[in-house]
């Protein structure tokens, strides 16, 4: 229910309206470098000067910083010489290229690869079924045929989920002790960012990074580097070849990929190679059992449906499938970021 | 600058990137008629009730449901039959095609033109220019031959814009006392939906509406019915054909559209036919002159580059174009909502 103020004017149905500029003016910056241009310079800079180092037009530059000064990703200062424009704290944190927290290609990958499959979002929900064909003219039949459809599409996709750990992956692994276990399987573990942050928080653990042979070969050459010893990797397809014993599987937003069948599919091999008192951990992005939110799960569960063949589940739709594949003791974690745990034990 | 919280946890970065999420959710459930059928249904139905009333999915429809939840556009209880959604009072008065202040067509607007534009923002930004060519395969030297290059498309715009008025008319008329002025042309009046604003405000007025022949003739057909009688028209082209003599000339984001050259040439055009003692009155968003905002104006700005020749422009910027034209006492209001009002006098 709206506010009296929101009945008179509907200032929240405006600013959802206007969600689809506010997304492109902040990729657009940061594909254009803006961004990156600014850090490096490390003084604020004019309009003319932003546009002539990036080779853009002044015109669209100078429009593109003043939106991105109502975002508050940049900074103004009216000066004799005109205005000046640099970064905010929030910006060279998580908008440049080179910080640690960066969130560019994750950016990168939702303005050139995600905001085309919505263009077909009322096609998918009259469907029910994802939009690949539409949107690229590839078949849908298998998703992770699609989404990896050219290994730049498969980097873009890997560097962007690269980027959603270094902000939520420390929390999702600290989220359980889970210092007992030593031999971990990240199962579609792709980039490896979240094996990184597992090693660096359990310092007595190895993880092996499970996903298909592209995955590993892009992995291996861009992401991981020979020296990082405690991260392994292993080449299969999880559904088809076999599982290895291990004594923690680690999940992560891959049953939100598949329908329940194909979960509990998984997630019997899982337990079936599982040690005895060994777990898998999911870490999910959790739906609240009353449906009233988080309305970016929500959201997030559209997209499962333009692009995958799964859903985001609750955690009581997680515990009856892990319980049907014969798990134990089941604990859930919510951290109050975007992604949650769920552990489950053998 | 962010707060702590938000450097810690980038809240305003996610927010930003699922901007298009939030809007193409609302746009899909107004494109498929979820208001329009819970108005009429008058009580809550389920999930699988609105989808086989809507002939789409119902894995589809659940999750379109709960997104409109998480976003306070629908209402749901959880019954013994399962969950049960209804509008929300925002969403009746707004979201419904019936309503008096739906904003239906604009948001058909957004989602299946605008949306598709700025897909191409980045290439916007480097060009300078407007992005007809990669996103319709048309030509836009001519923007609004661009704009209105079917009559599908010139429809749906000139509903969009009517959709505007109705929540945003009352302001920019009631900013000045207009009531002197009985005489009145709306230059590029459209749908007509600020003419009949006009003339229900100031009783003693005759609207008539100036614009091409093609927009003059659906406007008549589809939005204006021939029982007004206080509003006329006029076929042509205002950069082209003569501008018969008023007290009072509306440009309501016109000048918006054109770059400064030709906003000057229209200007002295209109100056030239005013009577003595007469005006103009420029309905447009407004930026402030320190560049801090407002947001959305910032926002419009870069979609004039993205769909136009023009842009957003300062107060001062609008009082300069008109002063060049020749006119005198120039008064602005900000209304506190999304368009504002400058009136110059002759």
């Amino acid at each position: 229910m709206g506010s009296t103020e929101d009945l008179d004017y509907p200032q929240i149905i405006m600013q959802y309206s206007n969600g689809f500029l506010i997304s492109k003016a902040m990729f657009t910056a940061c594909e254009l470098g803006v961004f990156d241009l600014l850090l490096e310079s490390g003084k604020p800079l004019s309009s003319d000067a932003i546009a002539a180092r990036l080779g853009a037009s002044t015109i669209g530059v100078e429009r593109l910083l003043d939106a991105c000064v109502g975002l508050k990703l940049l900074a103004v200062e009216m000066t004799q010489e005109g205005a000046l424009y640099r970064n905010t704290e929030i910006s060279n944190i998580y908008l440049t290229k080179s910080s640690p927290k960066s969130q560019y290609h994750i950016m990168m990958y939702y303005s050139n690869t995600v905001y085309l499959c919505w263009q077909y979002l009322a096609d998918a929900v009259r469907e029910g079924r994802n939009q690949y064909e539409r949107a690229f003219g590839i078949s849908s039949i298998d998703p992770f045929g699609a989404m990896y459809r050219s290994d730049e599409e498969m980097l873009k996709f890997m560097a962007g989920q690269n980027s959603v750990w270094s902000i939520c992956g420390r929390d999702v692994l600290a989220a359980f002790d889970l210092s007992p276990f030593t031999q971990i399987y990240d199962l579609g573990g792709g980039g490896g960012a979240l094996a990184r942050e597992y090693v660096s928080l359990y310092p007595n653990s190895t993880v092996t990074i499970y996903d298909l042979p592209k995955v590993v070969q892009v992995a291996k050459e861009q992401f991981v580097s020979p020296e990082e010893h405690q991260i392994a990797f292993h080449e299969g397809d999880f559904f088809i070849d076999s599982i290895p014993e291990a004594e923690l599987y680690i999940l992560s937003k891959i049953l939100h990929d598949w329908d329940d069948d194909k979960c509990k599919q998984l997630l019997a091999k899982v337990y079936k190679a599982c040690k005895p008192g060994g777990g898998v951990l999911l870490v999910e992005s959790l739906l609240s059992e009353d449906k009233s939110g988080p309305v970016e799960t929500q959201l997030y569960s559209m997209n499962m449906l333009v692009q995958t063949e799964g859903k985001e589940r609750t955690a009581a739709e997680y515990s009856k499938l892990l319980g049907a594949a014969g798990f134990g003791v089941i604990q859930v974690k919510r951290t109050g970021k975007l992604y949650d745990a769920v552990l489950g034990r053998k």
